[in-house]
């Protein structure tokens, strides 16, 4: 790992300059070609730096590749600083999930997450960086909106929140993993709805 | 995908004897040095045969793994010709969930189970062949079960059979391929709980 300082000495910026240019030709052309036939030569070539600036900086494609999507995925993490809290729970989660279906159908995203999300299967060091720089701070701003919920009474006392977000993003990723079907706005809809009032039977009078 | 006769000619016999020992050696390979490591050679010598006999049967070491893959795991399919039923649906469902959480924490299957599930990420033929030969199986199972239950007034009218069967299994199975934590029976009973009675504040009076 290596350690970026807070303040900028002479050439840190250029350094700076040509990293990102390197990440960002990498997220690329997995999007284009595909994570099997990415090449740092490739990526090299789309920066305008040489293969050795790559190489001084990581030891494999895959690392270059993960680190390109941390700095994209960051920003996106960054920018969602909490879950959307109108006071009506249900509605708010059928608009994040439906922003997640977006995301998951975006073709920019769709080949280098899925690189990502096999990779890590296999990996278990990628794994466990994945899930401190990225997934945790996620699961955490899920995790504090539904934690609202529970204080304000419109989830179960009882409920695991860690498997209440399980059971609302959960079948979104494995249908847009396994495509067994079409992911679509319809079906966020239909998790939400479910995970919320479950499979008995409904003793609760609804309002239309 | 080669069509087996009924009645077995000449030669027949010591084919699927042949085909039985590499279908086995590939899996047991598999399961010891990883699917990266696979190779024909070593699936040759352990079964016995001549590589030219893998070869004229078929195209890649991808392509005997998943045929042995699905040959173990159809012996199991067949094996379990309906999901039990007790009348009893929880105690159904978690017993059922609960030998879920032994099959994947068998390190026999561990290996051979993520090399497949990554495999079908990147391949969307083999995703259709996995389907229609194991999943769509085993995924018909699992509703008959909770359409009984459905019929019986134990689920509600309105609820999708395939995405309770997505809430009830999906838990596991994303636990178990991301490793965030172990996989445990506890975990099963606590899904199984949580996808019956939803995440919303439970109105029924529970019999402890």
């Amino acid at each position: 790992m290596t350690k970026h300082p807070k303040s900028l000495p002479d050439g840190t910026r250029r350094n700076e300059a040509s990293r990102k240019a390197i990440l960002t030709s990498a997220f690329d052309l997995v999007g284009e070609v595909g994570f099997a036939k990415l090449s740092i030569e490739a990526i090299a070539a789309r920066a305008g730096v040489g293969k050795q600036t790559i190489y001084r900086w990581w030891p494999s494609k895959g690392a270059v590749f993960f680190d390109a999507f941390l700095m994209l995925s960051e920003d996106q993490v960054s920018g969602y600083p909490a879950l959307p809290d109108t006071g009506d729970l249900e509605a708010d989660l059928k608009s994040v999930l439906r922003a997640t279906v977006g995301e998951l159908n975006d073709p920019r995203y769709d080949e280098p997450m899925r690189a990502l999300t096999t990779e890590i299967v296999h990996d278990p060091e990628l794994a466990a960086t994945y899930a401190e720089r990225l997934r945790e701070p996620m699961r955490r701003l899920k995790v504090d909106r539904l934690r609202k919920a529970q204080e304000a009474g419109q989830l179960d006392a009882g409920t695991d929140l860690d498997l209440a977000v399980e059971m609302l993003w959960g079948p979104l990723l494995n249908r847009w993993l396994q495509r067994t079907e079409p992911l679509t706005v319809e079906y966020a809809d239909l998790v939400v709805e479910t995970a919320l009032h479950g499979l008995s039977p409904r003793t609760q009078a609804r309002v239309a």
